[in-house]
């Protein structure tokens, strides 16, 4: 696939520079408005200004959509307020939405100045939405029903405004308040009887979300069951929009990626590498950095304590980076298994002592298997004294059971003081598990080799 | 939602109790299946079993299909193949495959000893299907149309068919020979004028997958279109079924849970938590702790190498486990976001240069905060020499520097060797950097402290 996109640049460019705008447009014109988008953002800039305008403005707007958010700004500072305004009327109203919010919000007023008053108004109130609500990825263009329309009225009037709308899959039944009184699939107007009322085949048990719910809550019902959209109501039950499956896709890779961020200790941001700036990345990164440092300051303070015993048996300090490594990962593997099993909801928190059984189990099969290998490396290969190779070996036991404990507890806790558990993954883990495996270990040497 | 889920339990646990099965049907019967499913999951054994057998065959089934791979295995144990065999009659195609694949093949061929030739000839064909292959995730339930056919007619077929399909969203036309030629939304279809031929109004430029893709090629092209469901075709080119997007999501989430597990130095496994034996998952896990344990043995030859420099300057051991752990975090958060980066397409290979450019003025920034931090903490707090606070200082400045480029580069260059990236991260890197971390941290102490 990434073949036929190279060659395809290569042509689109190669028209360009001819100034063969007919093949062009013809050229892109054929195209998916995702491979479009995928190969404009391939050109120089003033190459990709120039491909956008020999587009039909609705197939622009659709290419335009596909690029990504440097790409958008840039074309936005580029091109004029007017020709923008024409992109931006023919945009889906979700994209606009999604565009026009990483915008400084005077360019936006500058932009909207010759939208209509009832437009701009509704693109203001998404604009408020707060960012990870489940309105704020909701999108306005769905169909609307009446309770009193025949089957016939309503396919009628899907083949009118279908076309237009982001889906037509499901259909919205609303009073004259507006609210949200039943759904009807395009699957059931099909194989329903033209004469029959859609108060009488709609769906009345309605699922749906909230304004102001987390749009992991929306996630969370798509996952669960399996819907292509569902309804956003307000506090008085008004339909004010729906949530479509593409949309929860990214969501879900958008909620992904948080976590694995997390997990790594870096302050989740939405925005792409490249988006973010060297000096906004430090920021992300550091803050984590420096509390691990400084919680760090606990672990040499146990080796300052045993400083004596290291002096005289400086052969065990050759040994610390082995135990604390074999600790944090032990620590890790448990966490991050936790960790993901709360979020896809494979463990919950009452299955906790349960864990605990498990780990132990896992963590006892592991850490003797560690250390009879270890034993053996240690007395053959390494010639080192048996008492010696026998105190690391016991520490690794003890360490990779406490590591696996702790790795395994620490995001139930956390969820139990709803917390994101995913903060409590590797980096924090492996910092905590650090002290406690060089206190055990000093604990065998003292009761050892130093006795 | 939480709280409804419970008081729905407890009302089932009651009503079976009372043996109301009446009520129990009905109450059942009007909850949305998947809601049913998770009710049902939560029940002992002997309650399932009785639950489910109140429900009508097809509801049945379609609660079944929800259920955890652990309840359905033992459902197939305690109840009789007959019946068994009822239910997986009712299932949708896909999700009895998904069964079926679970349980042993000697099982499934009695299971299926009453299905038609036809038909048990098919799930062989199902169950031989790689197990991350595009065909394993996808469903024969589709609508087929003919070129000839006219819309009015073809809305008719979707009418009498759709019901019992997976999807009737988009209708698939295929010629005689079975050879996919066009896809037709449901949209289009009922927008168009009724008299049109198929031929007329389907879309011929059909982007599909093969059998034998890996169902990761199936996740990218969803994402990147934004499909309700994509064709997969054989190497005929014949239509072999399809990939819906409710298995698509199935597959992103498990796609990254297998990332999140590997990052971990986890073997991935698909398996729940729980139905993953103690034994399976240390074995799991066993085999990065060991690689990561022998591997350590660098680290501490670094330190047997310095052991004079150590033993005269006790205070420099304290600082070892603060550096590893620096090192450590630093790497991670680079290799984590890029590793991720490079799995949603934000960063790919041939921006190596950009990112190691990018790496470097972070690393510098984040590094030389690190330093000042420490160092104010070093002399003023913990009252040590300034050639001692020095020394560790900079070594955090380099030690951060090397571990966010190592962090960055190794995933780039296992995906430039067609290795999975998710194995470049944490503990692997935190590994290979707490050698050089401390390589460097002895460099600087020779030529400080030890001068």
């Amino acid at each position: 696939m990434e073949d036929i996109l190279e060659e395809n640049i290569e042509e689109i460019k190669k028209l360009i520079k001819e100034n063969n705008l007919t093949l062009l447009k013809e050229k892109l014109m054929n195209l998916n408005p995702a491979d479009a988008g995928a190969i404009l953002e391939e050109l120089e800039d003033n190459e990709l200004l120039l491909a956008l305008r020999v587009l039909p403005k609705d197939t622009g707007a659709n290419v335009f959509s596909y690029l990504s958010n440097g790409k958008k700004n840039l074309l936005a500072e580029k091109i004029s307020k007017n020709e923008l305004g024409y992109i931006l009327k023919e945009l889906r109203f979700d994209d606009m939405i999604d565009f026009l919010e990483e915008m400084p919000r005077e360019a936006v007023y500058d932009i909207l100045k010759n939208t209509s008053d009832e437009k701009r108004n509704l693109i203001n109130q998404f604009l408020n939405y707060k960012e990870d609500s489940a309105a704020s990825i909701m999108t306005i263009e769905y169909v609307e029903l009446r309770e009193k329309m025949t089957v016939g009225e309503a396919i009628e009037h899907v083949r009118e405004v279908g076309l237009k709308k982001e889906t037509v899959y499901t259909q919205y039944v609303v009073d004259k308040l507006g609210v949200l009184v039943g759904i009807v699939s395009l699957r059931k107007l099909v194989t329903s009887d033209r004469g029959l009322l859609i108060q009488d085949i709609m769906e009345r048990d309605i699922i749906s979300v909230n304004t102001e719910d987390d749009r992991e809550v929306a996630l969370d019902i798509f996952k669960k069951y399996g819907f292509l959209a569902i309804p956003v109501i307000d506090n008085g039950r008004r339909l004010t929009g729906i949530i479509t499956v593409d949309d929860i896709m990214d969501v879900m890779e958008i909620e992904a990626t948080e976590d694995f961020h997390k997990m790594a200790a870096v302050s989740p941001s939405e925005k792409e590498y490249f988006q973010t700036s060297s000096f906004e990345m430090a920021k992300n990164r550091l803050t984590w950095l420096l509390i691990l440092m400084i919680s760090a300051t606990f672990t040499g303070s146990i080796i300052k304590g045993y400083e004596d015993v290291l002096s005289k048996f400086t052969v065990l300090s050759m040994f610390i980076p082995m135990l604390m490594d074999t600790g944090g990962n032990a620590g890790s593997q448990s966490s991050t298994l936790i960790v993901r099993a709360l979020a896809t909801g494979d463990v919950e928190i009452k299955d906790a002592f349960k864990i605990m059984r498990k780990e132990t189990m896992v963590a006892l099969t592991c850490g003797i298997i560690l250390a009879i290998v270890n034993f053996i490396k240690l007395t053959f290969i390494e010639s080192k004294s048996v008492i010696v190779a026998l105190t690391v070996s016991l520490t690794l036991i003890f360490t990779v059971l406490m590591a696996k404990l702790v790795g395994a507890t620490l995001p139930i806790i956390a969820k139990k003081l709803k917390l994101d558990p995913a903060i409590m993954a590797g980096p924090l883990i492996s910092t905590i598990v650090d002290t406690m495996s060089l206190f055990i270990y000093f604990k065998f040497a003292t009761a050892l080799v130093a006795k």
